[in-house]
């Protein structure tokens, strides 16, 4: 592991001059997710917090809820012809009773809940999918308190600085409080691992919590966080149709354009509020 | 169609002030590409210049090469229980003689070229697929030109200014000419629609060309590139280790942290050249 980021050499060009020198990327590398030895999905993302990538995107997808439903994640070694481990597979047990994912799953990688007949469909299927009623999570969450989000993501990223290629998701209480900061190549990737994380240290439903995205708010980024019994999910930049469709739907507050003393509400408005007291009753 | 963009009513904040108005939303609706009827990838797009998205994503999985290849593309009518036509499913028709996606592919929508295993059996993958050898391309660009492509790219993005949601591709012509433009809501669909108009209007390979993307460059948006015969590939933002190692691995062109008149070179700097007699040569 440890392979967050690479170092090369580059050819830096500025105003027509050439110079070479050091630069730090952003490791990608695939990840194989195997379901009782079974390959599921393949997805590209940055090593590290493997396992928790896997816990979570099978909650995405509905296969489990709770920690206990995961009996075991474990390294493939020797899945090369010489048998080296590459830390790119890795395999999932399931406990007893838990169902592995529908065969019918693994062809749609990502959007399993969607279905191309319409966006209607997509709608029901995670209505249908998800064990948590969202929309009766009774969680206000102070304006002042999701004006600081941003800041508060940004300052506790690490790698993005030295690469500018990461995309980071963070947990935070009603107060603010940052539970958790995962970073990645893929924007899913970041949300699995922090959904992965809380499955294990926390238990879902993430009830009284609010997802913060560093980039937009997508449909499968809403349909992640509803999945994980999250009532909040704030992004920098612009919710989709669909996302904005879902949240409604599912009763989540959904805030886009997180910049500044400025926000977009796309849904469940009535979860903000202007006075702080609400944060620490 | 004509969906591309959604109107809604949303709370806008600023400094605690809640008011009410109008916003322009991007479209996002799931699409399901289905080859001789037979479902083949489900992805979350923004409508319009589907077919193209179809033939271009046909492409980059190494599954049609040139126009011929591609007998038809028609909407499904009739794909929802009540027979509707929702314009969400498509059927592609291939020509005589060429091959269908190989089953196994169907799992992995996105990175099929790619395996858990290593980021060296990815490599590996395109390698072997690609049919184009953009390593033996002898276009030069210089650098002053793909300096101002940034700029022509957002003055040429339509949907862009209304949402701040959309990602854009953009295909230029040694000399900076636009040749075709596609935003979309998800990156690699802006590209397999740039790709799939190309493979209509000019056919491949884009010997000379140079496509540029507005957000990151990934390994799957580098492996498009290859897959197209592209020589360059230009981004606003940073590109991953294993998009490096694969612009390397195939002689592609790869530019990163486009900006003003600087940018990193990451590969293949000797196609940039500071003469500006190389792009009318």
């Amino acid at each position: 592991m440890g392979r967050v980021t690479t170092r090369r050499r580059i050819t830096k060009a500025v105003d027509g001059r050439l110079t070479t020198r050091p630069d730090t990327l952003v490791t990608e590398e695939p990840l194989e997710i195997r379901v009782g030895g079974r390959p599921l999905s393949i997805t590209m993302r940055t090593p590290g917090n493997d396992f928790d990538l896997a816990a979570g995107f099978l909650v995405s997808e509905g296969v489990v809820h709770r920690s206990a439903d995961v009996a075991g994640i474990r390294y493939c070694a020797g899945a090369t012809d010489d048998g080296e481990n590459t830390y790119n597979v890795l395999d999932v047990s399931l406990a007893d009773g838990v169902a592995p994912p529908d065969p019918s799953v693994e062809r749609n990688v990502y959007t399993t809940s969607s279905c191309g007949l319409c966006g209607k469909a997509s709608l029901d299927a995670v209505r249908t999918q998800t064990r948590w009623d969202v929309a009766a999570d009774p969680a206000r969450f102070d304006l002042e308190t999701v004006t600081e989000l941003p800041d508060r993501l940004r300052q506790a990223q690490r790698v993005f600085d030295r690469t500018g290629g990461l995309h980071a998701s963070g947990l935070f209480d009603r107060s603010g409080e940052l539970l958790c900061l995962r970073e990645d190549v893929g924007r899913h990737n970041a949300v699995d691992k922090v959904v992965g994380w809380a499955l294990r240290e926390r238990g879902l439903p993430l009830a009284g919590a609010v997802l913060m995205v560093s980039g937009r708010a997508s449909f499968e980024l809403v349909q992640k966080a509803v999945m994980a019994g999250i009532p909040a999910l704030t992004a920098v930049s612009a919710p989709s149709s669909l996302a904005v469709d879902l949240a409604e739907e599912t009763g989540l507050t959904l805030v886009g354009f997180l910049r500044g003393t400025s926000m977009n509400v796309y849904a469940g408005e009535h979860r903000l509020t202007l006075d702080a007291a609400a944060t620490t009753g």
